[in-house]
């Protein structure tokens, strides 16, 4: 299942081995002491593969879930002859895939652009294959694009901090939260991030961390719940996240944690900025109350694994409570970094009329 | 240098072992997997203790220097003739002890009272220790009452987060925090606790998550960046924490998280408790600016030290900033819980000029 790790510099999370028709995923799980891709050949596996947190960050489990609907195409086509048993099939498969994870619209916008290709034309893997192709393409395009947008709001000396890994990893490629970052150190602005290490799978201190070391950008690693205090003593200069889900008034759904940042953000009149490409709206008209928030499992707070090791933190006769995402309201966003510009709520309105 | 493992309820985390004149500390880097106590016989194994966190916790902290300063006066009363020697070992020994953590103003009170008492009395051992005894069981009573007046605020059903640990252990015996939600379960008021796993070094979840479990109460563990989720979606009924300063217009230094909490419950418009005995109180008329604010070694954060294991969590390179304490305004804080009864600011700070 494993192939030769690649250099840093070309990792892409997510892309499609043409060689064995196979989906290779770099195990985010392993980050940053192991740089392993695995492969993938099934709708279960790829369903698996989201909810063990292999891939994660909601764009790049949209462009896993589109491919893992290439499976489900790749498999109608073999088990079925009949189109109505193949569309029976692959509108199961999308149920699995969707149901893999609740909360990051991605993932149901991506597998449904596929089932509806493989609905509406005539059946075959290279129609959604090429489908795939061009989502995954369209996914960096943005997300370069959302780097050349969020650039223009930092200043030179500016300390932003982000919360979980809104990188590379989570986005195939660039990443959004990050993207501005890159493209602002890319043209020798000075800038310095502070990585919330993001409890309980520690994607900000295992994965942005790596991402920013290995490009070269200075960074400090904080435990969570000390950005209000980094606030209070006027360390922060802006607050940049990624989003799982952004509503049609604003709401964004997002890793756990956030709507804290935000509110202390408010507080001490801190900029809230959210970078999200246009996968990440919900355009179903659901309200924030209608988000569907999941729980994980109560190890992942309890224990913590690492390194192959696994080692108990807390009493373990306590029950957890494990939020994967909150919820953040419209009115403690200042503006949202997209491949088209850094929106008002009022602007990110029109755009998603159009 | 460890004594037997006394049963739970009996447990008090600083004691005097009157047998061999050593100060007894229940270990509370090993909670909750190993109830141990380790024995001291000096001011500069006590001051170790402190910085090692064996005991942590304000009033602990502060119990704690006092009988420092009684080692301090046996030390100098061996080594020295003459009272002016032995008031300068004094006095160095004071310095040594406050210096071992400087945010927690209870290490400076209690270890002044006793340096006061030695200077200022004919110096003897029986003095100096009657002295510390009595601050002792000063702090237990203040705890017990705060339990008492505390609990006046607690509804039948309510739900209550608290931070880090200001339980039993953190206070010699009953608690700050803690006390109001014994005393209310004690009187069969249902009451349930949501408990901050309080990182890096997991207060909460190892320490708090303990003392409730085993007193019966219930409670669930969350990691710290859920908190304000909780709150908007209105399943917290107020927050109790305690303090490691407090100044004379109510600011407080507490456990680093704490301001974000305190911001969040004012967003939501949920009151926002400090429970704390006098000792924690700070005469001195330091402003927020003049409070230091400790910051500790950055493997804390990087690394997990749990049941005599030790792995790393972060990218290894990163640097981290690791504050232990954060400041919260008076601004934010609903009433402060103290052995005189729940008193607003206005009324704290008359019974300070008192």
């Amino acid at each position: 299942m494993q192939i030769k790790s690649r250099k840093l510099k070309n990792v892409t999370s997510v892309f499609w081995n043409s060689q064995n028709n196979s989906l290779v995923l770099l195990d985010q799980r392993l980050l940053p002491w192991d740089v392993k891709f695995n492969e993938y050949h099934s709708v279960k596996d790829v369903s698996e593969a989201i909810k063990n947190m292999v891939v994660r960050g909601a764009p790049a489990i949209g462009v896993t879930a589109a491919y893992g609907m290439v499976f489900a195409a790749i498999q109608a086509l073999s088990k079925f002859k009949r189109q109505e048993k193949q569309i029976e099939f692959l509108k199961a498969s999308y149920s699995t895939l969707i149901s893999s994870r609740p909360t990051a619209v991605d993932l149901e916008n991506f597998a449904r652009i596929i089932l509806e290709e493989a609905i509406n034309t005539n059946l075959s893997v290279e129609n959604v294959l090429n489908k795939a192709h061009s989502l995954r393409e369209k996914v960096i395009d943005e997300c370069k694009n959302i780097g050349i947008q969020g650039e223009k709001i930092i200043k030179n000396g500016d300390t932003i901090l982000t919360h979980c890994n809104a990188g590379a990893p989570a986005t195939v490629d660039y990443g959004t939260a990050l993207a501005p970052i890159y493209v602002a150190h890319s043209k020798n602005k000075k800038v310095r991030v502070i990585v919330d290490e993001t409890r309980p799978r520690l994607q900000g201190a295992r994965i942005t961390a790596w991402e920013l070391y290995e490009a070269g950008i200075e960074h400090s690693i904080i435990t969570d719940n000390s950005a209000a205090f980094l606030m209070s003593k006027g360390e922060i200069d802006k607050i940049i996240v990624g989003a799982d889900r952004c509503l049609q008034d604003g709401t964004i759904a997002n890793k756990i944690g956030t709507l804290s940042l935000a509110i202390s953000a408010k507080y001490f009149g801190i900029d809230f900025f959210v970078a999200l490409p246009w996968s990440t709206i919900d355009l179903s008209g659901r309200k924030a109350s209608d988000i569907v928030i999941e729980e994980r499992d109560e190890e992942e707070v309890k224990f913590v694994t690492s390194m192959e090791k696994r080692i108990l933190i807390s009493n373990e006769k306590s029950p957890v409570l494990n939020y994967a995402f909150d919820i953040t309201p419209a009115e403690l966003i200042k503006g949202y970094i997209t491949s088209e510009g850094v929106l008002t709520l009022d602007q990110l309105k029109k755009v998603i009329k159009k």
